[in-house]
């Protein structure tokens, strides 16, 4: 067999049997092996920053790595700002990314570029297979390699002649590496830090915010009156269903600072010391408050929600957590609103729902009014770069069959990556897509004032302004194929959020802030 | 003044006034000190691939750079692809990438990555500056080095503390390098080579193909009989209005090969020697036929227009090659084909238009409907990276008010970088696009048979499908601010192409191929 062949029957033997394609003529042969290999999943995307996002999507839901198939450097490049996002969720994700022929590089073709270095820039693992023999050994490796622990990319460059000749065979999978379990010394210390009285926050992060974790750290907090805190913005976030409400950090310095005053100690289990999102001049950087001892209860890297649990033990803390009270907001009507998005989404969330966040500023209040809905899981922007929200609900639904998933957006963020609503129409996902329009990069607007700059005017403010001229997003979904309504009101709203539940297929709908 | 003001008071000083701009929180400084800056002219972009794109395209018709301003490492990588066409192109650029504070690069926050190795894949020339008084002269070298010879990328990193702290002043341009002249003792040697009454081709390329370097090689093809040939994706092509016609090196191997075959030299001017675009099995790389001897008079960064000048001095060539008649196809009628989408263009090209062509298989008839028309400039996808016609148009009608911009697109290449539109529609650019629809990534289907692919079937064939769902690019455009019609058959086409030309501001026609 060829070396794409070997390529895909090793990651589909690894379990990797989707693919978030956007190929090209160097890696052709991929494309028809999709014929002999059957088991693989390709799903075609129209730009490969989509393909990069849905991959973390998928990954984020399925707990397991998809492939992307990406054509030599610029494919790469397309695809680097999700791969970002996925680098900072800690997911699992194999990049294939084809090359020209091993004896054609020499001659500098116009599509040839940097590709190693560009790949060296975001990946974890990193191997061009340079012989048919090595590829079938190189894809388990990659597979293997980008489970870490922690999840991270692993890019496999493949050679157009490696991929065409014969000579390769699948490989066997590779062992895939446990997440460390955390010393019971180190447990130990940490639980003296609770029984010493001193005021202690616990912030918990990556997989501490499923369940299992959750459940432990609410148990640990209500038996030491420690306060619970979450990462800001974390990959997967379970929520509701009667699971511990954990308060977030704030995004703003001022008030993570003021969350964090008076802890004697501060305690990371899954999550790292607080620091800014970006710098502000006057403002620290570095968010710790003085004189607040920093403990690392598990890394990243770590069994996190063992290491939770362990501490329960330790500390006797068996009393379940009080379960946060089912509470949905009352039916909103009247103007869209901030607030009266929220308790349309609210009000409407259906059951094992995925809510894939990237509303920036116009989607606030939607946490608070969906703490008390049914069991759902939430998704946020894990690497600052806007464009995820989209490809990532898209991977989402590929990964969840049967789970609704709802993308909350903004039209500043949609417009990066505004082509996976084709893929969505293509594959028929159950994506509802709420784009809240205000016509401006709003947190800009915010930031501006924030950096301290002076002298801006009418010159500095058009360049937030999303105005001139006015996006039109529901004629942007049709002339991609997705159904799409533009709410008139919070009722409406409601509306065509429950009726996109109740129904097969991806719907957007457009909602103009007041 | 701060390092922002700086920086945009020192592009200004050295004839960088245009800025395609993606700005986010570490680049607030700049937009800030537009409005002490009017000299500066922003253009906002809503996906940075439309900057890096735009920029390309300015600098082809204006001949000098533009800068972008990206957000850190990931607007960088969005804009990298279009980087990678620029630097094919041999274009100065200035990029101009905002990062987080000296001082907060410690706390890893989410948006930071290896932004420094991501810019070295794909600059030539790079710095980022870290203190508020190095802005100014850092700023002055980056777009001195920018113009090469030949032009390149510069990619210049400015810290956000850097950018609001006081101490900065602007630099005077710093002296821009000649093109170096080739010496007298290489046109002799090449001037025998045309003596020698063997056959030859004259192959041209970059600075050749405009109306100087044009009219001297023909003089020296005419008077030797050479064989004159050019590059096949040239970054500036100036044609019709009499100008020679000059045939393109073929995209295909086999069709290159057959056009070289039988030369015994083969001589360089601005070209680089040939080698097919992609490897295929069984196939050679190297087009250079064995026996022919290869000869450079002029490489890329040479003054390339004056070493032809001097060659057909040296020749004795002063007789004018014969002028290219003045023949335009006559109105078509009938089903849209890529025939009759050439009669139209070539029917109705206005005098001085801009022709930008991503238009892939469907355009392959274009060029010879075009050379008896009016005199244009036609810019080619210089990179091989689909996504740049839009962007490139864009800057393209920034760079030249009064000239009409006809952006040829395919589908499948237009969907890369829509968002360009928007851009065309804030600004109200003089863009006529026409984007033919033949709902498939039509090269793939030519080239899945040249790669030698086998087994492949339905799912292969899928992959290189765009009919489900349907693109309704009237739908993308009118959603965007861009007027869109979808032209019914090729009458219909040659009157929205005059209207068009006619009329102020963008348009787009949407014409599905029969």
């Amino acid at each position: 067999m060829n070396g794409a062949e070997a390529l895909l029957r090793t990651l589909v033997g690894a379990g990797v049997d989707v693919c978030f394609s956007n190929p090209g003529t160097s890696e052709l042969q991929f494309v028809a092996a999709l014929d002999r290999v059957h088991e693989m999943r390709a799903v075609l995307t129209l730009f490969e920053g989509v393909a990069t996002g849905a991959a973390d999507g998928y990954a984020r839901i399925a707990g397991r790595p998809a492939a992307t198939l990406l054509h030599l450097g610029p494919g790469l490049a397309n695809g680097w700002a999700n791969l970002h996002n996925a680098r900072r969720a800690r997911v699992p994700l194999v990049n294939v990314v084809g090359d020209h022929a091993t004896y054609h590089q020499r001659f500098d073709a116009p599509l040839q570029s940097d590709l190693w270095g560009l790949a060296r820039s975001v990946s974890a693992w990193q191997r061009s297979s340079t012989r048919p023999e090595d590829v079938g050994a190189d894809a388990a490796e990659a597979v293997a390699a980008s489970y870490g622990p922690p999840g991270s990319i692993a890019t496999l460059i493949v050679p157009a002649d490696v991929s065409w000749s014969d000579g390769a065979a699948a490989a066997a999978p590779r062992p895939v590496a446990p997440a460390p379990v955390v010393p019971a010394q180190t447990i130990e210390s940490v639980a003296k830090v609770f029984r010493s009285g001193d005021p202690v926050v616990l912030l918990v992060g990556g997989a501490a915010l499923r369940e299992r974790g959750l459940e432990a750290a609410a148990r640990v907090a209500h038996a030491t009156g420690a306060r619970l805190l979450a990462e800001t913005f974390p990959a997967v976030h379970a929520r509701g269903g009667g699971l511990p409400d954990v308060e977030k950090l704030a995004y703003y310095g001022e008030m993570a600072t003021s969350q964090l005053s008076g802890a004697r100690h501060l305690v990371l289990a899954g999550a790292r010391a607080p620091a800014s999102f970006f710098a502000y001049p006057g403002k620290p950087s570095d968010l710790v408050p003085a004189g607040t001892a920093l403990h690392e209860l598990a890394g990243p890297a770590h069994d996190v929600p063992a290491a939770l649990d362990a501490l329960a033990d330790a500390l006797g803390a068996d009393a379940p957590a009080p379960r946060t009270a089912a509470i949905r907001p009352p039916r909103p009507s009247g103007r869209i609103t901030a607030e009266s998005v929220a308790a349309a989404v609210g009000h409407s969330l259906p059951d094992g729902a995925i809510v894939v966040d990237e509303s920036v500023t116009s989607g606030l209040s939607v946490p608070a009014a969906t703490s008390g809905g049914p069991r759902h899981d939430w998704l946020a922007l894990t690497g600052g770069s806007i464009g995820q929200g989209l490809p990532a609900a898209t991977g989402a639904a590929v990964a969840a069959p049967g789970r609704r998933v709802l993308c909350l957006e903004a039209d500043g963020s949609a417009m990066y990556t505004i082509q996976a609503l084709w893929t969505q129409a293509r594959e028929g996902l159950d994506v509802t897509t709420v784009v809240l329009v205000n016509q401006a990069y709003a947190i800009l607007q915010f930031e501006l004032a924030r950096v301290g700059t002076s002298g801006e005017g009418e010159r500095a403010r058009a360049m937030l302004d999303l105005r001139h001229p006015t996006l039109d997003v529901v004629a942007l979904a049709r002339g991609m194929g997705v159904p799409a309504t533009r709410a008139r009101d919070a009722d409406e709203l409601a509306s065509l959020l429950e009726r996109s539940f109740s129904e097969d297929g991806p719907k957007l709908i457009e909602a103009r802030l007041a």
